[in-house]
């Protein structure tokens, strides 16, 4: 790295904190990994984390802000960022943060989500907007994203009213209940070459919904098993090339309409997460404007990543060789905030 | 690459044009993809596609065969050349072919593919004449193939004679319903050192039956859905080491069966179909004589290819280094048609 | 390697053979494959195995054994060494073995395994002494393990009654049937460096359940089904990173856990077999104290070994990798018996 400063790359120990450090580390960039004390011995296992520094709890993340700073951090954020210190400490976090800040409010309400996307002419499932307009089968999701929890399904109107009265979310989209398959997309936009990669795909691994398949229908009657959708894992996927178009001309739409409706637009890594119909037609149900923990699956590259580099890139790393090339322009204030 | 000639790689842009065509460049040939104008921004994408040549529609191909010719082009075959030029097209093609063309007829009559099979020893499952002689749960499949269309389920007589009556396909097969797991095998067959390798593995990913085993059973029945099979990606896989050997043996098997049926034989990537039994049986529901869609997976390498080749090997890639291996001795005419 | 004397290492053709020879050779080793006839044709594909030793059985083992010492062989075990010679054979076996063979006899009975999870203090699942206790659903597994065979699912008491009058097995044990996705860690536990590593992860692919979710539930009901879980494959998978530091402790805990129980205590590559619930605990249905075929998936490296190692490391390289230190520090002692 050329320059008098020397940055270093800082995450929460947690989610893709992993992939994220290997990578920084493998860009050249010395390490920084803040953790809670029963992370630590994870967290030490590994060569590539230069230093570790122990917080009590998330929230006592501003605290150690100023230690960072003078450290020359650059913090990543990812999906634990905003469920340990909420949305509105990651805005007033004052170490440099890589990525657009103004996003996390459009990102995190499922209302305005919705908007960004019907902007953007991307395919999103039909929205009820209330329960006596049910007439299909429905997911009922809370308006804050936690990971994989805050969901159930009803087939009907009859059984939107049984199962709401248990729902502790007030807040909540009705949104029907698209028949096909998931497969999650991660994208990387660089605002420097202003080019969108497709990184990496992948499935989520969901317990206990991915156990249902493995017992046989007569037996499931007797188990009374309620399904759940939480996420403990991820399995790798490829998409049918001639589907690949369309993934890219998705993203590139959400990230132009981005630029008309956040200041600065979207940026850095981004996932879309769709359902694809037996017509081969995409349905986007949710966008994580962050690394995605699927990426996890390819910290030694992905069949799309070497589509561009000639070295095993994950999304972690990709994240360290925009940071490192931003620095070589100059351009370090396009990237962070 | 010794010699005067520069031959390039060319490809149609669709199903594993980017592998074929990353697998090229890393072999030292120039590349050429040719496609639709509404794929042209996907391709434009990749730095190792060194030329794009438009076409309005893919049956404008032979339009281009010229220049194609001119510029010394080999083409590679993939699973959009029979869906998008059809059969007699293919055989007609005039810029030279990676494959055996004589394959096409064997392959794309599903009479003529089982006929093969049988001839070669492998296990197939069994056939029906007709729907009156069903006497267990049959898959039903239109003889032209179509990428996991073009067929349904029934579970018995009744249900076959229900079903027949919206079938569009007139001429169909009737197969029992082996119930067991998936498993595609990725061979490469070398007709320079007559040697068979095993490149990787996969299952499909297919909406929306990949998606049924996430709905509990009480839930399905409120839904009514109706089973389909179209693929929409893949997913890796690993074989049990103990029955490697009988993969690798009902490869050769059908390698050494094309030879006596089929004027120059099978040669290059195929891939065999498989179901596996809770006996550990196999049985081959299909053979395609060309690179597969599931190859996409391990275009950085693939555990099995690794056993082979100190560098990481997609099938795109294998097929660059046959035809770099065929050049440097002089022998282009035994892998080309 | 330094030192006048030239270690081999050899395995028996099977289970994870191509694997562990793999990684020998890419450490440096000369490797030998012990294997029957009908196995010659696959092994001699490989040009990383240098030497095919063929017995008539594998029952025959001991007859070579004397040639195995004189090559200066180095045995390493895998889950077809107990199958096919037995753990008295293996226990009985002179050439140098890699692995605690102490830990066998803890291995191989269900309820000393269970007795050692449970003094770990690791979670299993809940076990019932009688039919007669029975309150909930369970799985019913013959006391020897089998590659997936030996197990009966029962919904309560009433099925238990009716489906163990047809089990072969007399003893067995009757475990909850913990409801939750399947999840198999790949550890290594190096006795030279005192620290564990966990090399990758893979759910296993069991035929015919994992064909059972591609089947709609009315459709099931007309098959008549009977569920089996024979293992013919392996399928990667990534594990949330939260749930990782637990991970590393479970393995932590069974090592120390040996230490204590058994002479020597437990090294080397095993897995835990888990289940995650929807409460996010694991649950260990099972120990491998070996390297186990899930790691088949990742002869090329994963995205977990490329943590540790700027290399390709499978579990079977890793091994290598051990013996190759034990050599250099003059301790080999401490890893062979």
């Amino acid at each position: 790295m050329a320059g008098s400063v020397k940055y270093k790359i800082a995450t929460l120990g947690s989610h893709s904190a992993l992939q994220i450090l290997k990578g920084a580390k493998d860009e050249g960039f010395s390490t920084i990994c803040i953790c809670t004390p029963d992370r630590v011995s994870l967290y030490n296992r590994f060569n590539f984390i230069d230093k570790i520094l122990e917080i009590s709890t998330f929230s006592d993340f501003p605290k150690i802000e100023n230690k960072l700073i003078k450290e020359k951090a650059i913090a990543i954020p990812h999906g634990s960022f905003v469920a340990y210190l909420g949305v509105e400490n990651n805005k007033k976090m004052k170490v440099p943060y890589f990525g657009n800040k103004r996003v996390l409010d459009w990102e995190s309400d499922r209302l305005k989500q919705r908007q960004w996307m019907e902007k953007a002419g991307v395919p999103v499932p039909k929205k009820f907007a209330s329960g006596d307009k049910i007439d299909r089968p429905v997911i009922v999701k809370s308006y804050g994203a936690a990971g994989g929890q805050g969901y159930f399904f009803a087939k009907n109107k009859t059984e939107f009213k049984t199962k709401i009265k248990n729902f502790k979310a007030k807040n909540y989209i009705i949104q029907e209940y698209v028949i096909g398959v998931p497969l999650y997309v991660h994208f990387f936009y660089s605002p420097i070459s202003k080019e969108l990669e497709i990184l990496s795909m992948d499935k989520r691994y969901e317990t206990n919904v991915d156990s249902l398949g493995r017992i046989p229908s007569q037996n499931q009657q007797g188990l009374g098993i309620e399904p759940s959708f939480v996420v403990v894992g991820n399995s790798p996927l490829t998409l049918r090339e001639s589907l690949l178009s369309e993934a890219f001309q998705m993203g590139e739409r959400v990230v132009a309409t981005s630029k008309k409706i956040i200041k600065g637009g979207l940026w850095g890594p981004f996932c879309l997460e769709t359902i694809i119909t037996p017509e081969q037609k995409f349905s986007i149900i949710e966008i994580s404007c962050r690394i995605v923990a699927g990426t996890n699956l390819f910290i030694d590259g992905s069949s799309y990543s070497t589509l561009y580099w000639n070295k095993p890139v994950s999304t972690g790393r990709r994240i360290a060789m925009e940071i490192k090339e931003a620095i070589k322009r100059g351009a370090l204030s396009k990237i962070l905030n």
